[in-house]
């Protein structure tokens, strides 16, 4: 008999495990991921680098490293968030093992139990597993088409007193929405008033397909507000695992603290691998070259559902990132439809998963980044026909 | 205003932290820490291989991977398990970011707010930091210099109802000691009997000097009592962040679901490097190789302490790891020690900080692997000069 602790009531991720044992099986086309496409990873250039430093420096790559991270690396990110209008010095970062790891951090450094986390609604699945493991009890903020909305933010703030919002302002995972201009420094100031702090996580942000550049929250924050996530999943390697956090001094000591258990510090080969490909100068034109593959395989995908799809559906705006999010006629359950597409082959995320509290059972998350053309005209049309008999 | 999460209070860490920081000085000859020789790591095999696996298949190795780890990785690893007579399969393991994160993954897997664990006297720092911020209750069992006391182990379980008891069984740190092999099978019995589970880190059990060869406490395990923490930190690289957990099928699947927060993955290329690195065959030479270093700067160290301490201290055996571990006369206070040898250039850990409770100010522990022969001399000679005038 195992007698595990109390926090796995209520966290099972049984159904998305399923979803994503899928993606292992290569003749799915799955829409369901949220994976960067294969041939996007600049493999020729990290061979390269990984052989030359481990040669130059293989001694201090292969010890113990800080805790905290290879401090030129460190030095190379802050610069990046200095050109986002972001102040902050070595005191104010710490490397995580993909910007997952600040998820836990910040979970680990300010939740009690029953304690509240504010999330958007729709959110990030991983983000709301990782809140359940620590007890979190997640309040959903409405949002619009335009992000949070603010009204309700204060209202809820108010009512649950809770420990830090948790934001995905730029092309939202599920949803694709980004939080306008308008509305960013007005949620800094909210959340600051009310000493409740900010999770910003932004790992799609750089994937912009068309409008405007947005500011980051955290260039709005002159109080320790905001924690912002950084993360190279999108733009060089998921696989590679790093990224970072940046915060208030007394926040990244704490999560220092927290990751010297989880595991001491992140591999220092990965770390000098991003720090060497950054000082490399080609992520700019890196970023440019998957931004364009991304924009095409989505205008592809939105054209074929349009065609396609029925007319009473509802699609989110979407100017970058990953992901295509579709509401139907109430009353539609795309978890049946799950089940009758994947007959066919192809598998999406049902939306009911991405709120903390369920329902919205009649929405739908599509990724279109790591299918290729052909796949995605396939893949729609089968969608197309599930659809016609069932909605 | 930071409404940190009450875990933190009673951790601190900090005067491990200035110790270590003193690592980073050049000009200080440090007994401290736990780390390899820096000469000790394969790294010209280690460049080659990274080249080349991301040439062949950097579409996956940078692409995001399974939770549970790398399958070949895991495979040879199970095989290793074997040889020690270890009967385990695909769904008793998982990869972890370094052994350090199966202490985490254990406790957030098993431990409540007020949860007893039962570790050794003393025990290993890093330990008792990751316990600790889970709020878990500490209690030390009695040691000799035959490691744990199975009558004390008995009572303390009966008294305690604890939820895992923490043993590092062979060359442990800080002691050295070696559980004799006769307390093995049955210190797994009791904790069977009682439901108790073991968490068995063995990290040093490679690096073995003298004395015959002991069975893991896993190689023991009938109803699935063990979770035994697999390292290749000591023996290939800590700063690659890989190692293993090998337990029973449901409580690795807990820490499958912990880890999906921590990091999602391990960083694929450092496990296919460790994979590449089993299956090249050169593992067991590079042991022997880096024993035989080991074994010859723990004999000089030895051989010096004899020489040049008091004879009033009390040295405990070392068959094998990275420690020397020294008792000081009754009233002697290591700490103290400390500061007037740091003004000397010389660190070492004072004793105390491996004790849960504390206590035992008059214990200290010495690392042999990462310092040169010379600079084992001119430190052994400062410490004794220190000591002359203080115990």
């Amino acid at each position: 008999m195992n007698n595990f602790a109390e926090r796995f009531e209520g966290v099972s991720g049984s159904a998305i495990r399923e979803i994503f044992k899928l993606l292992a099986n290569p003749n799915i086309i799955s829409f369901a991921g949220g994976n960067p496409s294969p041939d996007s990873f600049p493999k020729e250039k990290l061979a390269e680098i990984a052989k030359r430093v481990l040669l130059e420096k293989g001694e201090s790559i292969l010890q113990y490293g800080p805790t905290k991270g290879y401090m030129p690396l460190m030095e190379e990110i802050l610069d990046i968030a200095k050109s986002q209008g972001i102040e902050a010095g070595p005191n104010n970062i710490i490397i995580t093992s993909g910007s997952s790891q600040g998820l836990e951090l910040m979970s680990k450094t300010f939740v009690d139990k029953g304690d509240v986390i504010l999330v958007e609604s729709p959110t990030f699945i991983g983000a709301i597993q990782t809140f359940k493991t620590y007890q979190a009890n997640l309040v959903a903020v409405d949002t619009d088409e335009e992000g949070i909305l603010l009204d309700d933010l204060e209202k809820k703030i108010k009512k649950h007193n809770p420990k830090f919002l948790y934001v995905i302002p730029t092309f939202q995972n599920p949803s694709g929405v980004t939080l306008i201009e308008e509305r960013r420094e007005k949620l800094v100031q909210i959340c600051s008033k009310h000493g409740v702090k900010i999770l910003e996580d932004d790992p799609y942000g750089d994937l912009r397909f068309s409008g405007k550049k947005v500011s980051t929250l955290k260039s709005f924050d002159t109080d320790n507000t905001v924690v912002r996530l950084v993360s190279f999943s999108k733009i060089i390697s998921p696989g590679i695992r790093v990224g970072a956090a940046i915060g208030g001094a007394e926040i990244i000591s704490k999560f220092e603290l927290c990751k010297q258990g989880m595991d001491v510090h992140t591999t220092n080969l990965a770390q000098v691998m991003v720090y060497e490909y950054l000082k490399s100068g080609e992520l700019k034109g890196h970023i440019a070259e998957i931004t364009e593959k991304y924009k095409g395989k989505k205008e592809l995908m939105l054209s074929l559902i349009e065609k396609e799809f029925p007319k009473n559906i509802k699609i989110s705006p979407c100017d970058g990132g990953l992901f295509i999010w579709i509401t139907l006629p109430e009353g539609t359950n795309t978890l049946d439809l799950f089940k009758k597409a994947v007959e066919k082959k192809v598998a999406f995320v049902p939306g009911t998963h991405f709120f903390a509290q369920g329902g919205n059972e009649n929405t739908m998350r599509l990724n279109f980044s790591m299918v290729s053309e052909q796949k995605i005209e396939e893949g729609i049309k089968i969608l197309a026909e599930v659809m016609k008999g069932n909605i």
